[in-house]
This record gives structure tokens, sequence and C-alpha cells, in this order.
């Protein structure tokens, strides 16, 4: 038996890809083994979902995440950490009962659909002393912390304005196409809460802005708007931020940007350069510096930083995408969980935690009001 | 001797390239010949340029703009249109001498100083039956109006959204270059206005969203930032746009965004397709259609508009720049020049009017005050 | 315990990242789990790997290929199939002990060192009615695949040229940095073969144009280059070939070409329309259609063909990489041998075989025979 | 009168466009003025054209280019050079025509129909001391003398291999549309002479292979196809190139690649770096330094050589396109012609000579004798 790190999963056994994902993505660097699991409240579909990902020992497959929870609390073998793949109004409950037990959570996001919520998780985990993560997998690739580093050492200077932007096209598309169930979810308040875009992945931009660049969001100015009009939920956002020291930013989030698939853009600029990341070629950091040739950055290479540097896995040109940044939040995860355990230092691994979760809550939440009060500034 | 449109030119004699892009573009299509000009107070350096630019007759090199206007407005032969190539704060008097003697006009952008000027202008072209056409010259790209005309037939459906920018870095390496002079006169509110960046380079931007789409705009809600901070005029702009039928739009730009030389970039999206345009490669416009792959049009193809066509005097694949963008402004120009003084239709040419300056100066006076109180909404 | 395809590896436990790629990428799709190995000769980095890829049975963990492989085959519940990750020379010999005890094989590429070696290979799996496949990784990209598939359909016409090149700096770049071990072995023609740049990637290029155009290589006309020119192996080939209907090709491979990392590039041009596809991009396959815009397909999209849409796991937008491609070829090698056990049709799925690997080695002595004769046409 | 040289015109007056690129390119710059001409052989057109590009004197609009020759050549005001743009087949007699008469000259390419021609002319041209400019336009582009002074300079060490294409997909795309006319003489070997693709655009990538690296070629091992296959004349070439030191090169060109407009791409790589120019994107060029981030250089920065920026007109990031290109062909002759005038030196402004005329005939004829020999090396 192997001394890895242990987890089980609830959630992530339905159609939905997403579940397979956070697996492979835990497993991908031999630190943590799947051991335990309650994948859906569909029992049959549970066992067989046990039986694909070779659930070893069948008596920690469960009915229900409760029983999961005390059960693997109780173990001296217990898993060191549970991930939740749940739709967006069951993370909190879980989440609170995984830590009643002891055990270190990691949990899609948006991280609860209010900022109370969020609040409670963040302030348990941290009296139980326990690592908490939320999957904003794009934070994972290794050229977003290549951008922190540079930043962080003072290479584009100080920072003057930032842009994000995450258009899809994925609502427009689904529509007029046979996948219209994953679109009914997102689209039920109910499940996701009183945000469509801006939680579903308007989060992900600010993250990665206040992740990127270290700085603190203070307000927001937001717009939403629905096409097609009768939907629920927002599918448009418009925004502008306020970083601490008054620096402005801009963010755009749409689901029904035609021609857009995930793409992601971040632009930070400052006095003696700036930085550019697209998430459509992952691999790639467009880096101007005053008065020279643009440079473009790319993964696996020798000048990166050493954070950076160590999220890369493979040589150079060879593309490392959406499962391996995801695998980068485990990695990250992973390496200060076992630090921790072990009483020593994780070095320069991170990974987006429960303050960021509370933090794209807020932003939410502030996005709501502004669009509510004919967007003024509101505080985040 | 041809029978070729003529015109003479104020400004444009100095150090700029500007004035000979005029000249240049102008001449492009053997549709008008340059006949007259004023092109500098320096008597010596206006005699220079004469030489330089071939005029033939040296009687109608002038010293000042009045006297030129008044000469040429008498003469039986005198130029058919002048084109104003002077620094902003200037455009409104020249113009309204030569409206005065009945010349035909074309000016550089921004039309004026203020609001109350610019529909003097328009008003005075109006009553007095001249053509007054003001060079924003991105709308002259042959793929600028492609889109417009795919807009317009219907191919991407009804507009939802518009999203506009205009990064340039010019300024932020002029002040750590030796070219400051050309930087002092557009920080100087007395030569350029109450703005700068907005004034200077956003009003393009907002040509571009209202010509491509048709659109008019109703109101925006802008935000002004100096870096460095010493400067008197705002370098960086965002802006959120409404346009009629509530249609949002955004705007970025700015003259301090490192690794941006003239990155003008407008995306339109409806419910049925996208296009994007990117003035870095001007001679492509991506088209998205819903559930198909992205198409990539091209300048001098068979399957654009006539319309488009007719702007294109190049086999595909050969790129047309600047200065044919700049030609086209002038083609479109002299062919309404030419049917009206024929009597005859100008079919399909367009070019950017003086309507289109009034708009681009309400526009900034807008942002102007949007940006002085906290960023609220501002009728347009 | 699930019924999964069972597999060992024999390799892949040293530094070199290659090993655990093939790991991850054959369990990727919970179709098989690693269950025997022999990873390195180093007896305890040997047990350090079974460990961390979780080997539940030690008593399956061997010292040296040969009695895994007697041992595996002896066992009722034996490995299905085994991924030989070793260097080039022990191919042959390590493929046939696994052949011998009814073993199913996925190799590494090239096949051999030697045409003979490779058709005993060919011959011996054809005898024993094994399957061989060999990791041709970049054929498992969903839009290779598409490719094939719209070239199948007659989408681009009669072929009518082919262009491959695959530059790499790897090798200039290790020179001058601290990674030179790698280049070691790859530069010692005994553990490689008579060919350096040819045989490792130029027979990538040389099968992802047969298996995109189902097209046979007949012949090939090639130089090789060294730089430096110490080095025993050429680092540089220029080929020009010639496929079945006397259709011309032209293929590049480097080693030392700077500026690119992993720059595969297929371009296949019938009298139909075009494809295009560039491994920096994996996801997007430039399509020309005459008198058309260009359209750029990309991976997960429902305009895809099924066979293509079957090698998407993620929505589309999310890159998938290397590690996904490879999985693609198990996959194709799984979904084959399980139906294959189960007496059933694989459908489409598909993967590179020992065919295509004897035809990689045929291709490597064809380019050394010409470049030792002065560039003639040589037979494959 | 304005002091600038003055040029007349052979040929350019029919419905193609090469001849206006000719007039305004030649006139982009102030430095020369069209006055005389015979455009075309048809009277009455031939009378258009001078009204339309404003001939002053009537009396210099000739019936013919011999008396044209004479004529000019007596005249005490008569042209400084005569430029000729007539079809490839009457290159050779007009410039001799003109020579005799002291007349400097720009011509087309290819610049005659067999290198005895060629080198009559070039030898012609040294004996009289007259320039001799071959409109190779591409070399115009500001980003090939940029690339040429960073290899003069030994930024990318010792060049170990060059690449070079030009495909195109017009020939294709006219025989389905209505443009077959041009067509039609392009293939009629009356017209080009022995060979289509090779001589009408192969000859653009020799030439900027050689000028961009300074390296004469030696040899070719050609390739040549034609599709569809009832055309007279090869319309795809495939090439071996062999330069001075035994150096390698590719060479691709075709008139049938669909999905290709004019895209000309060249690569040179080194012990140091690479470079790499499209012509899609012709103010860029990528430069690869070893074991450093990719590098984008832009037309007319700060840090450019000064040979470079002297052939960029504007500010950064306004796209300068073939006119422009065109037009530092006839920047550097003109330049070079009053210098000459002057008895002084033109600095680095050079522009493609009868020399390099020359070695595109060779060229063309050595890839005819190895198509012919079943692809061996030819020498040049």
């Amino acid at each position: 038996m192997s001394n890895k790190l242990t987890f089980g999963m609830v959630g992530g056994g339905n159609k939905g890809f997403i579940g397979n994902v956070h697996r492979i993505a835990a497993q991908f660097d031999d630190l943590a083994l799947l051991q335990a699991g309650c994948f859906t409240r569909n029992k049959e579909e549970n066992a067989r979902t046990a039986e694909r990902w070779d659930l070893a020992d069948t008596a920690r497959l469960y009915d229900d995440y409760a029983s999961m929870a005390e059960a693997e609390g109780r173990r001296k073998d217990g898993i060191d950490f549970v991930i939740i793949a749940t739709p967006n109004d069951t993370h909190f409950e879980i989440a609170m009962a995984f830590m009643e037990n002891g055990i270190h959570i990691m949990c899609d996001k948006p991280l609860a659909l209010t900022s109370e919520q969020a609040e409670v998780l963040a302030r348990t985990a941290k009296e139980k002393d326990l690592l908490f993560g939320v999957t904003y997998v794009y934070t994972g690739y290794a050229m977003i912390r290549q951008a922190r580093e540079m930043i962080d050492h003072g290479e584009i200077g100080n920072i003057q304005s930032v842009l994000g932007e995450y258009p899809q096209e994925w609502l427009a598309v689904s529509l007029v196409s046979d996948r219209s169930e994953q679109a009914a979810w997102r689209m039920d308040p109910k499940r996701s809460g009183a945000s469509g875009c801006a939680a579903d992945i308007g989060t992900h931009v600010e993250c990665l802005l206040s992740r990127m660049t270290g700085l603190e969001l203070e307000a927001v100015l937001a717009r939403f708007d629905h096409y097609p009009p009768h939907l629920p939920l927002e599918t448009n956002v418009q925004a502008m931020l306020r970083f601490q020291g008054n620096i402005p930013g801009m963010l755009w989030t749409s689901q029904v940007a035609m021609g857009h698939e995930t793409d992601v853009c971040i632009r930070v600029f400052g006095d003696k350069g700036a930085i550019e990341w697209n998430h459509s070629t992952p691999g790639v950091l467009k880096v101007a510096r005053i008065n020279q040739p643009v440079q473009h950055y790319t993964a696996g290479r020798d000048f990166l930083y050493d954070a950076a540097r160590d999220l890369c896995r493979l040589p150079s040109g060879h593309v490392e995408g959406f499962y391996e940044a995801f695998a980068n939040l485990y990695l990250g995860f992973c390496k200060n969980l076992i630090a921790k355990k072990a009483g020593r230092d994780p070095g320069t691994y991170r990974y987006p935690t429960v303050e960021d979760g509370v933090q794209g809550v807020r932003f939410v939440e502030a996005c709501i009001r502004s669009n509510e009060n004919n967007n003024i500034w509101v505080e985040v």
C-alpha cells in the first residue's frame, strides 16, 4: 500500500464531464488515490461509477454524503480530503458535513449561493485548521503562475490597468442543438443561485485577475443582459472594476457570444510593460516591455520562474490543456496537504482557496446589486 | 487638362506624416488633383511643400487660409474641396471660411472642440448644400464595409451587444524616447480640447461601432485615468455604451497600453452570428454563424458584397493598409461629389460625414461629464 | 474487481516523462488498468515506480521483461497487453517475447532498428492474431481524424499535393543548457539506430501524411544535414515524397530549428479544397473550399464527423493536448481489443498499427539510402 | 518646376492593376514624376491613360516604345528612367531600346525569357553605366531589410538552413470564376516563357532568400506538377536548394494551393537564432534567439536598424502593404539615381538589380532542367 494521500468524491457520477476531470486531475501526479465516494444519488449509477473508477473497497461507496462524511471521519484510514463536484446549491451543506468530521476540502466554484454561507465555510475551515481549495481551474495553468511571478518581481512595473474577458457561445448554440439539459440547470436560479453568467464564468475572470496581480478587488459597476430575453438569469455581463490603489479594470463575460468557445483572455498593463494570456493557446504568455519587441514566453522553458516550470510536465511545445491545469490545482493542494501533515513548508506550490471562493461570491453579489441599481459602484 | 476634381489643403506641411497621407490618398484613384494650398504658416516651408507636391501654379499657394478660401471661392476654376489637416482647435474657423466661399470640406477628426461648434458646422454644410467629410480613417477599410453589408443583410441576426477597443502604447513609449514633440501638443488642452485619449482615438471606435452597425449611440458611462499622473489629459478610457434598443456596448481605449501599437478591434454579436475585425490584419473579417465553423472573409474576394469589393484595388492576399483605407475615404467622397455635380446617384459609395463628426464630439463630451460625475450614465 | 482490460509496462520507470504519459493515457478512459510491470532494470527504482503507480500485487513486479512475459503469459489473469516504452534498440526482442506468450502489444516508435526486424514483428502479430499498436501520438488528435474523414468523404476533392513538417529546437537548446542527457542517447547510433532526426520525428510526419490521406508512400528523395557538425546523426532532414498516383509531397524535419518547439504542421491540397493542421493549436483544423472563406473547424463541435467527436472529451474550447492525444491511441486500441475479445466490430475506432510502424522504418531506410546516393529517388 | 527625377512608362495601361501600382509607387515619396508614356498599343486607351495619370505634355505620349525611347533619349529634359510593365516576352527588346538611348531602367520580373537575354541586359547596363532595377516587390518590405541587417550583424549566427514558400490559389479559383483572362496569358508559354509557377512566383522566393541572407544560390533540384493536367505550364513547384557553403534550402510555390492567397513565408535558421517573415502580416518579423522567448519585431519601431526604419513611413501599427513595399523599391532606386547624378553615396538604400534578375532567370532554367531529368541537382 502506497503512502499517498487518499480522497473521496461527492457528486461527479452523472453524465457531466467534470467528475471524471476531477478524478483524473487529482490522481495525475501520483500524490493521491480515490478511496471513497458518493457519486450520485442514483444507486445503480453510483455502483457503476465506483466500478469504472476502480474503487478498491465497496464498503466505502456511500448512498449519501452525510453517512460518508461521518464514516470516513471515523475510520482510522479515512480519506484525507473530499472533492465536492455537485450543483452549486449543495456545496455549503456538504462542505460543512465533511469539515465537521475533520476532512479537508476541494470544492467546485462558485463556492456557495450567498456570501454569508461562503464566509461560514471560510471561518469553519480556519477554526478547524483544514485546507479548503476551490477549483478555479484557469489559475492552474503554468503561464498564469509565470505571469504572477513576473508581476511580483516587478517585470512590468506598477500595475496601471487590467482587462479580463471570458466569452462563450455554448448557451446560444445549445438552444439550437440537442444539448439543452445542462443549459437547463445552469439557468435555474434554484440550482445556480441568483446569477447565471457572472457566477458561472465571471468569477473565473475575477479570480484570475486577483490572483495574477495580487491586487484586491474593491468595487464593481456592472450591467447584466439576457438573451434570449425569456431566460431567467443573465447571459452577458459587462463590468468596470476598481482594485486597491484605484486601479481600473474591465470585465466582460458572455454565454451567448458567437464565435467564442472558451476564450478567456487576461491583460495586465504596468508602467514598464504588459502581460497577456489567452486560453486558446494556454502555453503562451505575451510579454511587452517598454520600447522592446513583444516576447512570447512558452511553457516548459528554462527561462520561466521555477514556480511556473514546476507546473509543466512535458517538453516545451507539447500542449498541456484543461486536464493538466486541473491537475495543477490538485498538485498544489496535495503538496500543501502533504507538507502540512509533515509539518513542512510547501514551497512555492499554491492553489485557490476558500478565501478566493468567498471573494467570488461577494463579487457576484456586488454585480447583482450594481445591475439592480442602474449600474452604480458597489463595494465588494 | 483632365476633368478631375481639384482640391486644396490647409495644414499638412509640417513634420507630421498625416499631410502627405491626405495628399496621396486624395489622388490615389485619379479622381482629384491638388491645385492649391496653405500648408503651414512658415513661409519657406510652405513653398518647399508646394514644390515637393508639384503644385502647378504658385499663385495658388497662400500665406493664410482666409485668403485662400476667398481667392479659391472667387476663381472660376477654384478648388472643389479643401482638406483641413490642422490641429483640432482650428478646424472650426477654417471649415467655416471655406464653406462661406462655397467649397466642400474634408476635415480631420475630432471635428471641433465643442459640440456647439460641431453643430454649427453641420448646419452650415446643410444650408449651403456642401459635402463635408470627416477622416475617420478606419471606416475606409473594405472589410469594415463588408461587415456593415453583412449586418444590413441580416447575416448575424439581431444585434445583441458590441465591443470596441483601440489600445496604443505610443504615448508611454514616446515619453522614454526622443519623440515627445507630438506627445506634447496632443497633451495640451488648448490645442486638443478638454479630452485626450477619448477625443483622439476613442472617437474612432465610437464611429466604427456606429457605422458598422447602423445603430445610434444613446448614452455612455465612462471612467478616465491618467498615466503618468502628471499628464493634464486622460490616457486611458473605459466606457459602457447604450445603443438604441437598449443594446449594450463596451469601449476601451488607451495610449499607454504596452504591447499594443494600433490595435483597433471591433466585435459585433447578433443572435445568428458575430463579426470581428482587427486592425493588425485589416483584410480579414472573422465571421461566426451559429453552430458553424468560424469563417475568415478576406479582402478582394468574389464572395464579398460589391460595396466592399469596390474598395479593394489588389488581388486577394496583397495587403492594402492605412494609405489605401485613407484613399477609400476620398474615393467615397469624390464619387459622391462627382455624382452631385452631375446630378447622379453615387451608388454604394459612402464616407464619414460631418454628422459623424458631430456625434463624435458629443460622445467625448458625454464621456467627460460621466467621468466627472462618478461614472453615471450620460445621454449623448 | 472491474472487468477492464489489464496491462503491463516494460520501461518507463526512468527519469524521462514518456512512461508516465503511457500510464496515464492507457488508463484515461477507464478501459484498462496497470497490473504488472518491469519499469527499469534498477531494482530499487523499479519498486519505487510500482508503488508510485499503485501496482496492486507486488508479485507482478518483475526484474526483467523475459520473466514478465513468461509469467504473465502463464497466469490465467495475465495482462491483456503490454506497453513497450524502452529505447529503440530493444523494441524488437521485447515485443517478440510478449507475442510469444500471446500478449497484445503497444510499442513506442520507431518500431525497430531495421525493416527486417519490423517485418518480423508484423508477420508474427499476424500469425498469432495479436493486436500491435505503435504510438504515433499525433495521429491521436481528434482533428487529425476529422481531416481523414473529410478527405475520405471527398470534401477537398482529389488530392494534388501534401506538405508535412516537424521542426524542433530542443537539440540546439539542450546543447547550451543542462539537459544533454536525453540528447546523448538520441544521438547514439547504437541506441537510436542509423538515423537521428528522420527516425525520431520524421516518422511522425510520414505517418500523419499517410494516415490523414489514406495514400501510400512510394518513394522518397532526401537530404540529411548535421548541425553542429560533430554530431554522428542527422539533425535536419529535407525530403521530397512520391505517393501513389504520382502525388507529390514535401517533408521537412529538424531538431535544431530555433523558434520551433514541436511545430508539426500538415497540409493537404485537393482540387476542391485544402486542409491544414498545426500542433500548436491542436484543436483547430483550417479548411479551405474553392472560392469560399477559409473555415476553422474546432474540436468538440456538433459539425464534426462522429469518428472525430468520439475522440473529444471536453466541451469545445477546453484544450485537450498531448496526454489526451496519447489517450486517444489507447482508446482506439482498447476499443478494438475489447471488441476482438467479444467478437464484435470496433466501429470507427482506429489506432496506428505495426504496419504503420513497418512503413516508418522503411521510410527511414529509404531516406538514408537517398541521402547517401546524392539525393536520388528511392522506393520505400 | 520641381527638380525631381522624371520617368516614363511602357505598358501598364491595360486592365491589369500593376501599371497603376508602378505609377503610384514611383511617385509615392515625391522623388520622381511621370512625364512620358506608351501605356498600351490601343491608341484611344493610351490617350485615356495619359489623361487619367495627368501627363502634363501630350507630346510625350507615344504610340510605340521605340519612338518613345528615341525621342526621350534625344530631349534635353528627357526622362531619367523608364518603367517596363509589359508581358515577359517583351522586356528584353524594350529595355535594350531605352538603354541604347541612355535611359535608366525599372523592369518587371521575370527579367527575360532566357538567361542569354538576361545576361545581355546586365552587360549592357554595366557597359552603359545605367541603373537597372527589377521589381521584386517583396524585397521592398521594411522587415525584409531588417532581417538582412540582423543576419549581416550576426544576430542569428551562421546560417544553417533556409526555407521559402509562396503558395497561391488564384489560378485554381480563376478557373471556376469569371477571371480567366489573366490566367490565360500567364499560362501561354509564348508570353510567359517555358515556365509558369517557377518563373512567375518562384523567382520571388529565390530572390528573397538570396537577398535576405546574402548567400549565393549554387544548385537546385526541382519537381514540377500541373493541375489541372491540361495546363501547358507547371502550377506547383517543389525544390531543394543548395547555397554557397553547402547550406541547404527548400522552396515550395504553387498557384493552385487552396486557402492561400499570397502567402509568402521565408524562414532562415542560424546557429544562434532564426528569423521568420510572413507576407500576410508584413510588418512583423519573428525572431528566435537560442534559449530565449521568441520576439516579434514590428515595423516603425525604434529598435529597428536605420536601414529598415528608413523604409517605414507611418507610426508603428499602421499597416503599410503592397503599394508601400513597391514604393520602397522606387525609393531605393531613386535615392541611388539621385546620388549617382550628384556623384554622392546613396547610403543604405538598395533595390533589386538586373543581377538579381539574371539570377532569377538562371534559377528558372535550372529548375526546368532538373525537372526534365528526374529531379537531379543542376547548377544555377
